[in-house]
């Protein structure tokens, strides 16, 4: 594909208080992408450019984004925990846990279905989190023990319910089919942190790695916050615990619902 | 999900010199959907309202953003052939074909993927087409015998190709694994008309009904203008002839593609 994606990024729609280095990187990651595909070919976008932190290929869209959130941590003297990069110790209390472009093969390509998600963490704790799509320029933000303007669908019971998912695996179409056809809706739209949201929104009711183990914890730690405000839940199917770790080699499959019963009824199908 | 959508419908971004029909049925469709979602919650906008000639259930959304195009085909003298009205005859030998929603649940539901596509026929020959992803006004357009300023992808084979899919039916599960174990990428975004403007464009490199016989010829007009026009094919899995007719009970097996050799590939998936 030796076009250039033709759509604008527009600037991220920021709420008043959002944090600093937060508002900088979600701010820089728009930017960067928003250049990167002025300058760069679909195919150049997805050129591998090396293996990051996460033990998974770097495209030309990761690093480039990433490089201008490493940017914004530096300037505003956090930490940054990245995908790409891994963990940068920039003397602080406070850590960015990033994933710099949710969606990397949507981006590279042109399907407008990407997100920059950012959380700071405070010795750990996660104390705000911030999801932004690319695409459109929503966000969605929640602070830690506050309340956030949306809710999730409600729902309790997997049957009948609209689930995203990511694709299934070549080796797990037993498990994959036996989540999603209890479902009366199933979409696959490859971008973790876009359909975390959507679940707390209201939009659907759960987002789930069906046994996978695909997912990093930079996927997760936005919707960790996000989610359970919005009345909905997320774990992992295996009952690991979610723990935001500098170690990106470790993998969940996480499941995202609007309640923690949904939640669990979705985990049990998983393990069959 | 007693909530309301709460993310604003912007204005269809209108190239100079769309055939005014068109132009006023795409912004009447924005614009009663912006409404449709203010005044109405997710339950509501989803609530089945009858059948519609195409034999499947009409959602109050898909009601509302239809009566807004019947006025604007009405009003500009033309005949309106869509998804729950039929044929309207207005006495003039230009038709307006429409899906008035393209996506209905998305629609309905909030998740923001979902369509205004039409396309104006002379004596049944199609002469314009217009499609408007309705969350972001973003708008394609192909006019008959005149180039497009977009290209698809121009890959040819299956193997290793990204491709959009409507979702698995129940009876059909072979074949829909035999066609996506063969792609690279797989989504499902439940949206034909932006699934085929995202081929037009190059972003992914086919989509398909996977052999389910779930497309009327209105899911599939414009794409049947627009993609051919950026080097791609439209065709049936099972080699009908794609006929824009007003017996909306006809059910076809789209493939939209890149490629005519790809397009073809991917049928024969189908037929196994």
């Amino acid at each position: 594909m030796t076009t250039h994606i033709p759509w604008p990024v527009p600037e991220p729609d920021l709420p008043t208080g959002t944090h600093p280095a937060l508002a900088a990187a979600a701010l820089g990651a728009a930017g960067a992408y928003d250049r990167a595909r002025r300058r760069h070919t679909r195919t150049e976008l997805a050129e591998t450019r090396g293996t990051g932190a996460d033990g998974t290929p770097t495209m030309l869209v990761d690093e480039i984004v990433e490089e201008a959130i490493a940017d914004a941590a530096r300037t505003h003297g956090v930490n940054l925990l990245s995908e790409e990069a891994g963990f940068i110790d920039n003397g602080s209390a406070l850590t960015l846990v990033t994933d710099p472009v949710d969606g990397s093969a949507n981006a590279a390509s042109g399907v407008p279905l990407s997100c920059f998600a950012g959380v700071v963490t405070d010795d750990g704790r996660p104390v705000e989190a911030l999801t932004c799509w690319l695409d459109t320029g929503r966000v969605w933000r929640a602070v830690a023990g506050e309340p956030v303007p949306y809710r999730t669908s409600g729902r309790t019971r997997l049957d009948g319910a609209a689930i995203s998912v990511l694709r299934p695996g070549p080796h797990a179409r037993d498990v994959w089919w036996r989540v999603v056809e209890r479902a009366e809706r199933i979409r696959i739209l490859s971008t973790t942190c876009l359909e975390a949201v959507l679940v707390a929104e209201g939009s659907i009711d759960a987002f789930a790695d069906v046994g996978g183990d695909v997912h990093r914890i930079v996927d997760l730690a936005a919707a960790m916050l996000t989610v359970p405000a919005a009345g909905g839940a997320v774990l992992d199917a295996f009952g690991r615990p979610l723990e935001i770790d500098p170690d990106l080699s470790r993998r969940w499959s996480g499941i995202v619902a609007a309640t923690p019963e949904l939640a669990e009824e979705i985990a049990a199908a998983v393990r069959g």
